[in-house]
């Protein structure tokens, strides 16, 4: 039995419940799992590193369905790409850009009674669906698919990258990978964030720090995560998602 | 195997756990799908919507069990209405007014033993776990179940409706179908809710619109909504749903 | 098919999709419940009460993971704790306290590569899986797991107990378990939190109280609860879990 998952900017409102329904109702065999429906509203950076940090978890073979999909009913393409060990269905928008290489791309023809503004239920769903049962499909080969260029840059002393999103927590997630800090447990690091400065000590886990205590460390998807210690980094810095970010000095000079 | 689904006010909480914790526990054989468990806290309207908008896309013999019910405890019965193609299962407040043709209608013998305060799972659970088991159960025979008028009207020049509910995007979805509205896309449209009035464009998806721009479209379940593309229409107007809309000079004059 | 339910402080964010993944690539004959990801943040006290009062809802032999985790990567224990009926897995930080009788204690050793920051996809989701498909395990035997005294006291004409959480409703639910109090409905009770003092009616259910009207009752959890019908009595009272409650005179004296 294919695993489904869904990673959408729904809510757990009734859209993933109607999302659901049409995909049992065209495949029975098929389980479908939910990754998060609580992405930022309309926030393709944040559907980008979620699906990055999570999708290598599902066994190989599960079908990743995302749709964080501002452009819905206009021009933009819905794609399916194929990678070895998975297959995603969503929007072509860039919240697959960290897929490498890809073995297979597809345009999905749209229905000519799609609703104009839910192709979750409409388009993306019934494609899912149809894959996890081997059903005919209606696709287009495509050569290509929209890929933002979201890799931090090294410029003298300091790393300029990208805040991709704030996780539940109000955890503040960067796109500066561990590869790239070359910092101790205890160090105190500086950041700029739009041109504010801030200090703090990087280590090792939250309850490292004192409570309340702004920190930074290596977060579980691997990157540098700036948070507080039982607190919400993103209220205290006021900090929503897609920001630059700098961090000075502590950058692997070897 | 049978789906059950559930459409509550419990946001996600630990009621929800309890209630499949008892269906589980009387019929493992079955598969529960939530529709959503964020309804607005003891709105019936809101249920009201969100099951007409999605029932239909669920196998035919699924059991929809809905819980919204500021009622619990008191006078208000327990139903269970079949008809041709499903099960609705919950409390007698309305949420189910848009059945047109029950077949078969019955009112749950509440068990002396069930809590006052959470009927979903002492009552309406189990309720669907026998049924989706074909266990024996306690019903009665009705005749009718409770159905609230929620039909717009045409008056002179306008449509008087009914703004239904507010989805988690902050679209404003009225009572008034598509079959009512007579209006080109870039139409400009008046309409008043509660009095105030807004004038917007009437257009084909949130992508057309400018970003901020409060528009006016068929939304996904085939009724007129409200919208700001990429921002929250409720916060704009102040709605929370229940208001009355009134629209002028769209409706279909043929 | 086993069941394997999570409680967490996830808010329904990717982590609880990734603690699938895991679980579902280690053992996919396993059937995930998710009784609630909405624990308030780093609140073992919510988490307890949670745990108290769902988990017996589930069919014998249902693995119960909870993680609410604010040591994560610190000295805190792993553990495993089988009771008669279930097999519960978390941190050892007190959200088990209710458990009365268990049969085994272990420790579960952390792999060397564990984040040190999501040991619920690291640690927890494995060690649930592998029971869950009986796979061999790197378990410690323990003598004792951590307990929090939650026991409500009776002082002169007094019964002193603590606000274990709010719910989802805004229900204010207390450690004072149905068998302590001795009123009858219709009764006005004065409960002091925090020293503030509050008069209100004890009723059998929310609907026989006033719209708006502050009232107490035993909720479905057996327990004393204080509420405000079809309102929010955590915000009407300024609560948000943990305060120490007096109730007078009301107690059993039997």
């Amino acid at each position: 039995m294919r695993i489904i998952t869904l990673t959408t900017d729904f809510g757990n409102s009734e859209y993933v419940g109607a999302v659901k329904g049409v995909i049992y109702s065209i495949c029975r065999n098929v389980l479908i799992v939910d990754i998060t429906h609580n992405i930022r509203k309309f926030d393709v950076l944040h559907a980008y590193y979620v699906l990055l940090s999570t999708h290598k978890y599902f066994p190989k073979g599960t079908i990743h369905l995302a749709v964080v999909d501002p452009g819905v009913g206009t021009e933009r393409k819905a794609v399916v790409i194929y990678t070895d060990d998975y297959i995603f269905i969503g929007p072509d928008n860039g919240i697959f850009s960290f897929i490498e290489n890809p073995k297979e791309i597809y345009e999905i023809e749209i229905p000519e009674d799609a609703s104009k503004t839910f192709h979750a239920r409409d388009v993306f769903a019934p494609t899912a669906a149809k894959i996890a049962c081997n059903l005919k499909l209606n696709l287009k080969k495509l050569d290509t698919f929209k890929k933002l260029d979201l890799k931090p840059k090294i410029i003298g002393n300091r790393i300029a990258g990208k805040i991709l999103c704030v996780d539940d927590f109000g955890n503040i997630i960067t796109n500066i990978p561990n590869e790239m800090i070359d910092a101790d447990f205890g160090d105190v690091i500086e950041v700029k964030i739009d041109n504010r400065a801030f200090k703090m000590r990087f280590v090792e886990t939250y309850g490292r720090a004192e409570k309340g205590e702004l920190i930074c460390l290596i977060g579980s998807g691997g990157f540098l995560e700036i948070s507080v210690n039982q607190g919400d980094a993103s209220k205290v810095l006021g900090i929503k998602g897609g920001e630059n970010i700098e961090v000075f000095n502590i950058y692997n000079k070897g």
